[in-house]
């Protein structure tokens, strides 16, 4: 199988680098709307930044601070149609996973007449407008990735869209926004960090360049398991995660994600249990599951982590996860049932069947 | 000071990468330039492969295959020039550095009207064709940077043009194409990428994204370091290298070079030193030298290598590199005047004076 990787986006790191970049927005356009959720753009002050950058310049901007955790096709459409009536010509988003994935949906749909129907069905134009992510939680790498998940009633589940024109053009991964981040708001975006970058490692799609980026992403989130217990993290360790989120998304691009996002998904749809949660519930379980028949990638991927087995791996996911969800017989079979038709399932190195979906739920989360 | 990464070119992997991916050449245009040198490409079967694709998608070719190592102003503005000719709307570069670098100088001179005076003012226009690249050693990067580094008489030395709209679009890396390669170029394009990987985190612009880049890129080449010593690299190992001297490139893409590079310019201008033996030879004493000041820097490359001290590092680097070439008191006065005038040795986490300079090139050189 011949491998890709691509990622075009243009990254600036450190402290204050929006301000000491503020030449990046100019190439962008004269109007943004700026994307984000109802609160922690405003209280992080990454927000600030961005609006002292574009008064500096004389950009002007339109605010959609609606998206919700999970971003609804909803919330896309009607943050598109407002994009289209403040006639802007960027797009800022600024927050974790859901402002910038459904930054991407909302310029798509803004740029392209596409009805809810045919959304998911990937034949899109080439129009789109520039866009800038400024992450503020240390998890998601979408600012890094061509994926837009959205939830998806029709299908009871999460669903993405993806296309090359839905990279960012510029992201800036300034970690003093992720200071005040709750511990566990800062645990479950860890994990599913970690998460990518070890489902990149166990994906088909896996090569040479991606499982380099996951390596050094799962070192550098392994490094923190320790202060993550404690919730007390330096400033060079909330930067590390930051990266390592980064680095990622980087994965994920090359990679996509494997049957521990598709079981995950239907945790989040009906249980609303956070993303990442979802992901570090289901993850060692998988390993465990995939060491039957690739033991020396779960080793590449221990060996990163400085651990000498799985279990070692589970004990400090149970210690960061605290008490787990429980799910019912029932519940597990058709959860089964969906993750097996998904085709993140279907990426891993080695595709689990109905059964092998119950074991991995039932050894996470049964009653 | 704010840190950046961007590499925007797609990477193809795995064997015969060309021949399954042959619609991406069709994206490109309809005529393509091939610019090569007179013998590799042609020996080691890269040529056909992108023949055979060219062939059947219906495309049509002309090709330039006079490129030298260390390519001249002259050749570059004679490929442009053949360019404009030809009529050709995309370049495919097979080869070493040296048939890629000039592919990127030649597609500018062939869009754009500048004069040689001008050719290293950096001042450029927007115009350029699609490239497409395909390293046949597995050093020098060049197909993930924006650099194209040529001879420059002017200076003495070897300059570089760098510019956004010089990355390739894409990439194939397939390792087959290396196999044949006589022991000291594969030897001396490994030192060549181990050296981007390691000035990279000895470069002030080092950030956390290039670090990670550069510490599998240093772990895979040290992995290989006992076959480069006899010659006998697997299929594997050929591909770990491949990939790591991709992984180098997009380290220095982000990086840039340090003094090593200025003072190796050089040997290779003055002394006809291939460019990796060049950095090789220069490289433990300048890592002596960071050590004084970064102590901690040097102890990350060397543990990225499995290696203990700068010591055990110089003797590899002294069994694989064989006699050294000698310099007299006055070259190497010479070379550390042209060195610290550099912007390389401007780039280094410790700018070494020019005594500084004279002291690593004494270590590594004198008769």
């Amino acid at each position: 199988m011949c491998k890709e990787y691509y990622m075009p986006t243009h990254l600036y790191m450190g402290e204050d680098c929006i301000k000491t970049n503020s030449s990046v927005f100019l190439q962008m356009g004269k109007k943004a709307l700026i994307v984000t959720g109802a609160n922690s753009a405003k209280k992080n002050g990454s927000l600030n930044d961005i609006l002292a950058v574009l008064s500096e310049n004389n950009q002007s901007w339109a605010l959609y601070d609606k998206v919700m955790s999970n971003p609804t096709l909803a919330c896309v459409y009607e943050g598109a149609a407002y994009a289209k009536a403040e006639k802007v010509d960027f797009i800022i988003a600024i927050g974790g996973g859901s402002p910038m994935d459904a930054a991407k949906a909302i310029n798509l749909l803004a740029c392209q007449d596409i009805p809810e129907n045919k959304l998911f069905s990937m034949t899109f134009g080439s129009e789109i407008m520039p866009m800038v992510f400024v992450p503020t939680t240390a998890g998601t790498g979408s600012e890094v990735t061509s994926y837009s998940i959205l939830t998806n009633d029709h299908l009871e589940t999460k669903t993405s869209i993806s296309s090359p024109i839905l990279f960012p053009k510029a992201v800036f991964l300034d970690a003093k926004y992720t200071e005040n981040m709750p511990i566990d708001i800062t645990v479950n975006t860890a994990i599913d960090a970690l998460s990518h970058a070890v489902e990149g490692m166990l994906s088909v799609r896996a090569n040479l360049i991606s499982d380099s980026l996951a390596r050094e992403s799962i070192r550098r989130i392994a490094s923190c398991f320790e202060s993550l217990k404690t919730g007390l993290l330096s400033k060079e360790q909330r930067f590390e995660l930051l990266c390592a989120s980064t680095l990622g998304g980087m994965v994920i691009s090359s990679t996509k994600t494997t049957a521990v996002h598709s079981m995950g998904y239907s945790l989040t749809y009906f249980h609303n249990v956070d993303h990442g949660r979802a992901n570090g519930l289901l993850l060692g379980a998988f390993l465990e599951y995939i060491q039957k028949s690739h033991p020396q990638r779960i080793k590449d991927i221990l060996s990163a982590m400085r651990l000498g087995s799985v279990v070692e791996f589970k004990r400090i996911l149970d210690e960061l996860l605290g008490d787990k969800e429980r799910l019912t017989k029932e519940e597990i079979e058709i959860y089964a049932d969906k993750a097996a038709m998904s085709s993140n399932s279907k990426n891993s190195i080695k595709i689990p069947s109905k059964e092998d979906l119950i074991e991995i739920l039932h050894k996470s989360l049964s009653t």
